[in-house]
């Protein structure tokens, strides 16, 4: 058995998608919030991938998305202020993800090991009721996932060999960089995330070590009794 | 008012002399357990004076426990096992501290700004009830109190000008170095820490923004109603 769980957060704990639409929509009525938020989320990767190959220092996904929130704006012909950019610290949990994560608390060491910084994601645990015991990822290695870095600072921040840490991701590839670096994994399938027509993701990629529908059934394997 | 407290940990929300002495008469009930404690946490600044002089790259501070334990044992003509160093995530919180973290809470981002790592911090929290939404300090820093990066760091990581981040202390010296980085101060007094005789941080040495008795009489004046 592991001796902590660490998670992707954004499409694995929380709905990014339905929750920015609806800041979208109240920032800016005039705009098509599904598409706009999918426009936001589209300069997602590429902005990190800048960072990932060394072409820019290391800076806090708080600041890309507001970089990518300006970057968008025209194109749809509005214009907005920060303050929309801090929507993701306000996206709501999946149902399963409070009580999973209550059982799960009993037995593990609980952290997101996320792209985001611990700024954003500290005032998210706050909204979404997330009982992180403490904050992993890119800010402690400074480094965006997959970049194998950030899962084995986060293992070694926590004092644990990654053979101890299971990473938990509803994203094929984020598990198989886990994997890599010596990680244990569990797929959550979350095919919604990115809305109806969702085609990525939909099961495992590979056989990874867990394999479960939501974080209830996940509590249900990992806790006993 | 600040937006978020970020607090010393050893002394100001632990009393980890009495549990470090409890630890050490169970486990090595020949030596007289308070002197050892006292002989083991005599190490601790100039093992860590070391990393801040730039005369050793940062380690952690279990490092620092650990080996400092592996020092101070002959002296007391015994050896312990590396089990031992980990008491310093098993130390009891003075009585008002759950209360008046709970309190607190409700109006603020409350993080340890500590010279312990994250992992250690992580499971005293669990095992102290410590509600923290991160855990920030030397580990994110990497280098120790007070060099005022510790300050700056942990202030950065939560996306916050000093000016809106309180610095919760009972150590004068602490208070004085998060002050000379720009943040608020709050001094609460612990005239046990260090047992019946102590000298040092008996009261407030300059005028710091709040002066208080425990962390509830920090709560009231920090939360209204």
């Amino acid at each position: 058995m592991p001796a902590a769980l660490i998670f992707d957060v954004f499409g694995t704990c929380v709905d990014w998608r339905s929750s920015i639409a609806r800041a979208v929509a109240q920032a800016l009525p005039e705009v098509d919030s599904t598409a706009f938020t999918d426009a936001w989320r589209g300069e997602y990767q590429p902005a990190m991938e800048r960072v990932r190959s060394g072409g820019r220092g290391y800076v806090p996904l708080d600041d890309i998305h507001r970089e990518n929130l300006h970057c968008v704006t025209p194109c749809f012909g509005v214009s907005a202020g920060d303050g929309l950019a801090t929507a993701w610290e306000r996206l709501d949990p999946w149902p399963d993800v409070r009580p999973g994560l209550a059982a799960l608390r009993r037995g593990y060491i609980l952290a997101p090991c996320s792209n985001g910084s611990i700024a954003m994601l500290a005032r998210l645990a706050r909204y979404a009721g997330l009982p992180w015991d403490c904050i992993l990822g890119a800010d402690i290695a400074r480094d965006y996932k997959p970049k194998p870095r950030v899962y084995q600072a986060s293992c070694a921040a926590l004092r644990l060999d990654p053979a101890q840490v299971m990473m938990v991701a509803a994203h094929n590839d984020d598990l198989a960089a886990a994997r890599a670096a010596g990680l244990r994994t569990a797929f959550v399938a979350r095919p919604t995330e990115h809305g109806p027509d969702q085609t990525s993701d939909m099961a495992p990629s590979a056989d990874w070590d867990l394999v479960v529908p939501d974080f209830e059934a996940l509590a249900s394997r990992l806790v006993a009794g």
